[in-house]
Formats: structure tokens, C-alpha cells, sequence
């Protein structure tokens, strides 16, 4: 199902051609000033398109919000919500009808359903996280003036690798460049490296790193629902993503190893 | 939470006077064509306005369908709906703000919430039905040609009841009168009754049937979610009703007797 | 599925003439005292045979606490619970094999499993509420020193009434007699009446009525899942239920008449 | 909560050293016949002890079934489980009343709940898994016949890596020894690393791999649960498991590399 959280829950719909993107916050507490500049410049920051490095495609993201919202502060009733899609030239995409890109939901689709929205990928188009863009900007308000403090950016694209760890970097910096890399020199050959792999015709993969601080203790559940199961599953549906690593990660043999 | 449903589930949103009521479908089996007319024509049946018995606001209800829907047919993909408000004259309500009117959740969402939307009842007002009615169309489109078939009518205004069972009648009939009761007759002293309270400034309250044939045998979850539970939490989800019946009902301990 | 709650969720096992009924709590609030004596006691009021008027098969129903106590308290972790079945003389009910029962489940299961456990009802025994009354136990645990008070009793036996409101009597003497009515003289017509059904080979039905004080305001979800629709699913999910009402109930509509 | 899974879906309880670890399958398909020998067997190759190598502890671990069987086979209800702790010397604990091991659950179950069942960890102990395992060997039963197979092995002891990929290997020959590796000199020299750092009085990590083949397309719901997301969730969910890669995981920046 397109549900997403359990006491606050995203529930979305929306393909990449279709009229719109959106979706339903429910769980959003009551009381809370709904900042629309912040929830905009969210938006702004996911958008395609904001440099030569990503997807050409312009996309106007604007967001109206349907209800839940009352003389401008939130009143706890589930907050409806939409994008409408501006840029459907769905010609551009009949050549997919017969065709199945590989790495694409595609073929899945038309398995599981027997019918498909091939114009751009469809519900599996990475337009979809506009909903968890929205969801998550209203999570960030909610959050506001307790403390918690959660930053994301680039480690590694391809080859090259950011040293050391997040203790190491001004994370804010990496808001001021493309490839959102802390390290304005290493941004910089990231940026590189993407630019020439994409005159190749092709992509590069990466790794994003994310730190959460003031996180209280004792959230998640005990056993099946602890908080890394429930922060890997959610890393894990976004398209592409193939793998997550919490605290050590995988080095943790390694550290074991260096005890001795 | 504002979900309803299990495998077939729909989540919703909207107040009275906000934007828009909608919500998202989401279980929609693939492969369905969408009867545009028909949907529109359950949420007409819905309306108030349609006579002078109930409420007199005219609410022009047109659903826009924003995804899920790919050449005229279900994907199997979430189905995004909105009905905007036309009918929004908040200063009406201006006098609401600092009233309870009682029977009325307007106390209980101030204390819960610590703020509600006082316009015309906001999430709580009837409106909301809205919601169901479109995802209830959807089921109906997906149970086509599934030889089920669910009938509803009005078997009790106030003190005038319709005599015998559902099989005395023609079900069909309930369509073509305001009340919605399948004797002509007895649809007509209903609608007296009811302009007769009306004119004392009073409402009357009913019992209404539904009979539901050609269901599957084993629908429901053997203990907790019996499909009697299931329908009697659905039908005590809706504003105003206090009780629900299945089978012989309350009349259950008659029945016995009868046999002695 | 076999879950019940959100929040306080009881998820249960166990046929009539299988080795146990049993269930697991969870939600259940840390550091609560466990009152063994309590808990039994509860489960004594539930078992058949303490009189002549139910059920004659004596049960002996010794719960055993599995997990999720230490020290005499709760720990918030999972309560796994059992009550072993100690009078299963399948062969009782060997005549069951080939015979579906009016108005029981046997039919539905088969059709729906294809296979039934058919001794005694197997898991739609009216012994599967034993993990009702074991989490119902818990619960009330919870809620002590909280002043919500939860009282029911025997409001009608077949045509035989309890006169009144719950307003009108002690409902603390509804403990003292078989049938559970708070009115010693209806009581004994009540048992009368189903001691006569009774020898003719017959059973007969009834009303229950619930009473709950200090019940907080705002209690249950806005829409779907009010108070009143979880309180009458979990009612109509009992065996032989037919209807709930609360409030006024279906006597609404008498209410309005009755100010003209 | 203590649940996983929605189809089929595991609720367990039980701490280390209390009475039992158990659990309630439902949603297990009707018909199955209940290989007893399988299920002990799935438990024998959980059970610590085999071999020098892992915890020195002596489980006997003997499943009991309760319900949802009839005649030796599932009837579709819920199976009632659980697996008696027989070695339950809690004074070897005492000493773990008042210290917090680091990396355990000792300190945020004290802070989430203000008490913790702090014998042998409680609930957060490994012995949890017996209830995945028990589950886990009815999913085998269910999947029987369907042809499809899951594999799992010891990929990585520290810094000794199996080299190639499952291609390479017989998986079978991972059952022969205690580490669990499909070759045999590889499985030597993780051994000996093992018994080399545990008389250091430490531990060390590794990464297990699992093989599935013959999984249906389109498994999964396309956005929020993916496949991925709850393979990795439950993965995840396991004590000490600190991340989770699917296909080519990590790797997937070199792989494009390499086609430059």
C-alpha cells in the first residue's frame, strides 16, 4: 500500500505524467505554524534541474495544501495535499510503450498489474518523492524547538570519497553547491567526475551520508520496528538506493579487528 | 487515524469550508474502467439540496481524478480525488466560534486538539461523506459483474414504519422518491412528517436497511474483524448514527420466543 | 487476522479442544502491579457452569503469565499468556465430523479453509473470549487509579425487561446473581424464563447494557475510527451478537418525537 | 510493537530467562501439513553451543505447538507457540541489576520503560530469534513445493572475505561446518580467527549472505514496502546487524565506473 509511518503517516498517489503529485499527512499534531516559505524551499531544494549536474527537466513544484490548516496553524486533521504536474509531454515518452528499460520498475509493473503508465516511469517515477518532500517538510515543523537536528550530504560519488567523518565538516556548507558535499574542493571533482561520465551517456552512483543529533532515547520499538529497521526501510524504498549502513556499518569488523 | 479499510483502503482529507474533500484510494484492483458518469452520479444522489426535505445548501460536488488512472483504466496505483468546496461563506459561521453546539463534536475537537475549525462543523461536518461516497463508487466499478448487489432504503422515519421486509418491496423503487423508500405511499407520509418537524425547527431521526446479496461465503476475519463488525464500524463511523443491526437484530430474543 | 487494538493490542490463539487458548498483549504500560487475584477472578466471572442456567460443562481456567513481568510488575515488553484446555473429550463431538450446525460457523470455516477443527466449534468456541478476559484483565490493571469506571449487566431476557434506566439501580448487585441483573426480582423471572426455554430443548436471547464513567473527552479517532465504531466492533465480533447501540440508540427518533 | 509481517505475520514475547519464548503465526495458509521434524530442526541449527565457537551456553530448545493444527495439518487460525527456557539460573545475572553494558539495550529499555527485565538482557537477549526461527520454518513449510529457495551463509569473518560470489559455491556445504561457510578452507581459517580473538576475550563481526532464487516478480508493494525496504527492515531488526546491501549493494558506484 502507498501508506508510509505509524503515528504520523504519509499516505501518497501521483505519476510523474498524471494530473498530480500528492498526498495525505495524518498524525500531524495540532497547533503548529505552518511555514509555507519553508515548506516551499524544501520543495526547491529536491527539484531537478537546478544545475548542469542532474536531470535536465525544469519542474515547477508549487504545493497547495487542502485542508488540516486553520488561520495558519495546523489543527491536528489530516493535511491534504498536491503538486500538479506542469511538464507532461507525454510524446516524448510514447517510444516506452513496447519498451522495458532495464533497472526500471517497469517490467514489474506490467507483471504485477497486466497495465502500466509508461510516460516517465510513472508511479515509479523519482517524482513521487515530492509527497515525502511535502511529508517530511511538515515532520521538520513539527519537530521545530525540540532540538533535534537532522543533516544529509554527499560522501562519495564514484570513486572519490569525502575524508574522515561528519565531525570534520561544516555540514551547512554543503547547502551551498550542486552535488551537497561539505568540502567545497571535493564538491568540486564530484562535480567534475558526474559531468564527464555524463557526456559518456551515463550515470554514477554515490553515497549519502545522513546525522541525526538530539534524537531522544528509546524511540523505536523494542524488537521488529527498532528505529535502524524502520530508517532502513525507508532509505530502502527510495528508488535506486541499494544499500544502508548505521553507526559502523559494515566496518565493523574492522574495528573489532584494530582492538587486537 | 483518517483510514478506512484493509485491502482496499481508502485515506481522507477536507472540512466544510476548507479547499477541497478528497482522499486517496488506494488496493484499486488494475484493469478497471473508470465509469466517470456513474461516480458522478452517486455523489449526486449524495447531495443535499435535491428537495426541500433536507438541508438546504446546493453543493455543487464535481470530483477530479488526479492519478491511478492511465488510457480510461485502473493501474493498480493509488487513485488521488478532490471535491473543491464552492459553497465556502465562512462568515456565516463567524457565530461559531465561541459556540458548542451541542450533539455536535465541536466540544470534544477543542478539547482534544486545543483547536478546531468552526466553520460549518469543519472536518467533523457531514461533508466528509463525500470522501466515502467516491471511494464507494470505485468498490462498485471493481465488484461489476461479480453478481453482488447492495441496495439500501428507508424503513423508518420518526414513527412511521414500513411494514414487512425488504422482500415485499421492489428495492428500486427507493431511488425515485426524496426519502428514499420503496412504498410511494409511505415515502410520501415520511416527507410529511419530516416538512412538519422541519417547520417546528426540529430534525427527526430513522432507521435505514441495506440489504447486500451475493456475497461471498467466509468474507471476513473468523474472530475480531467478522464482516459484521467490520460493517457495523463503518456504518457507527458515520455522523448521527446510534445504533446497528444485522440479521434478525434485536429482535433475536422475539424470534425464539415465537418458537415456543 | 487475530489482533484487536492499536495501542493495546491482543493478538490470540487457541481452539476449544486444542492444548490452549492463549493470546499475546502488547502496549501494555510498564510498571504496573500484577494482580494475580484480580485477573483470575475475572476469569472465573467469565466461566460457564457456575450455575444452572449456561452451559453445563465445568472449566477449570488457570491462567499462566509467560513473559513480559518481572519483580511482580509489567515491563512494557509483550504479555504471552495461556489457559489450558483441560476437558477435551473429542470424541464428544466426533458427530460433528459430517454435520454443520445452524447458525454456527462450522459451514463458513470449511468453505473458507477448506479444513475445520470441528470439536466443540474449535476456534469459534465462545472459549476463544478467554483471551478476551485475560487482556480485558490487563486492561482494567491499566486503567486503576484513573477513576474510568466500566460496569455492564443483563438488561432483558427474552420479553422480560429491566424497568428504568442504569440511573435507577446499584449495578454492583448485578454480581450477586446468575444472570447478571441488578434487580434481584427481574433477576429471578430472568433465570425462570431461561430455565423453562431451557427444558424445551431451547436457548434464548437477551440485551446487555454497558455503563462507562469518567471516560475521557476525545477518546477514539474523528472519523473512522470514533469511540463508538471501535466499541461496536469489538461487541459485534462476539459470538451471537446481532446489534449495538449507544446513547439513545435506536429509541432516537422517539426522543424528537416525543419534544413536538 | 511486537509484530512483523501482514499476510503472514509473526506477534512474539519472552525474555531469556523468563518462562518461555513464543509467539502467534496468522496468516498461515490452511492445508499445510506440519513437518515437526523440520521445524525442531530449523531450531537445532539456531541453538548456541554447537560448536566452540559462539555462545558456550546449552540450549535445549523444544518448540510446543498449541494451536492451529488439526489432524497434522494447518487450518488456516493461528498458531500458537512457545519454547520453555530450561536454563534460567538468574543469579548469575545479579550482578547486571546496576551496570549497563555498552552496545546492549541495557540503558535505553531503563530509560524507555523505567524498569527492564535485566537478566541475560530480557527481552532484547538473542534467544528473541527462537520465535523468528519457529516462524520462519512454518513460511519454509508454506513456500514448499513452490520452488523457491533461500539460501544464507557466512560471506565475511573480519578481514577473512570469501572470494567470488555464490556462483562459486556448492551453499550446501555451508550447513557441514560451525561457521557456516560453503568452503571449507575458508571456513578453517574463519574458525580459527574466531577462537584466536575470543581467547582475547573479544568478538568479532562478519557479513552473512543470502541467496533467493525463484522469487515471483513483482513481490512487494511499489513504493513504501519494496521489496528491499522489508528484507532490509527485518534484517535490520536482528541484534548486532548494522547494515544491509541487495544486489550489488555498496558496489554499485564501481560497477558504473568500470564501464568507462
Amino acid at each position: 500500500m502507498n501508506s508510509f509511518g505509524t503515528l504520523f503517516r504519509l499516505t501518497s498517489y501521483g505519476e510523474s505524467h498524471g494530473a498530480a503529485i500528492g498526498g495525505v499527512i495524518d498524525g500531524m499534531p495540532a497547533g503548529i505554524e505552518v511555514d509555507m516559505d519553508f515548506i516551499q524551499s524544501e520543495l526547491a531544494r529536491r527539484k531537478p534541474g537546478q544545475s548542469a549536474l542532474t536531470t535536465a527537466r525544469k519542474e515547477e513544484d508549487e504545493v497547495e495544501l487542502l485542508s488540516g490548516i486553520f488561520e495558519g496553524k495546523t489543527t491536528g486533521m489530516p493535511i491534504g495535499f498536491l503538486v500538479r504536474n506542469t511538464n507532461q509531454h507525454s510524446q516524448d515518452y510514447e517510444n516506452m510503450r513496447n519498451v522495458f528499460r532495464p533497472s526500471h520498475a517497469d517490467f514489474t509493473y506490467e507483471q504485477k498489474y497486466g497495465i502500466r503508465d509508461y510516460r516517465g516511469g510513472g508511479r515509479s517515477s523519482a517524482r513521487e518523492t515530492i509527497s515525502r518532500v511535502v511529508a517530511g517538510a511538515f515532520a521538520k515543523l513539527a519537530l521545530r524547538g525540540l532540538d533535534i537536528n537532522i543533516k544529509a550530504y554527499t560522501q562519495q560519488v564514484g570513486d572519490i570519497i569525502l575524508p574522515g567523518t561528519y565531525l570534520d565538516y561544516d555540514l551547512d556548507v554543503a547547502e551551498q553547491n550542486a552535488v551537497r558535499c561539505p568540502d567545497e574542493t571535493v564538491a568540486a571533482k564530484m562535480a567534475q567526475l558526474i559531468m564527464k561520465v555524463k557526456e559518456e551517456g551515463d550515470t554514477i552512483g554515490g553515497v549519502i551520508a545522513c546525522v541525526i543529533k538530539g534524537c531522544p532515547v528509546g524511540l523505536g520499538e523494542p524488537i521488529y520496528d527498532k528505529l535502524q529497521a524502520k530508517l532502513g526501510a525507508s532509505m530502502l524504498s527510495i528508488n535506486a538506493v541499494k544499500g544502508f549502513e548505521y553507526g559502523l556499518g559494515f566496518a565493523g569488523w574492522h574495528h573489532n579487528q584494530n582492538k587486537q
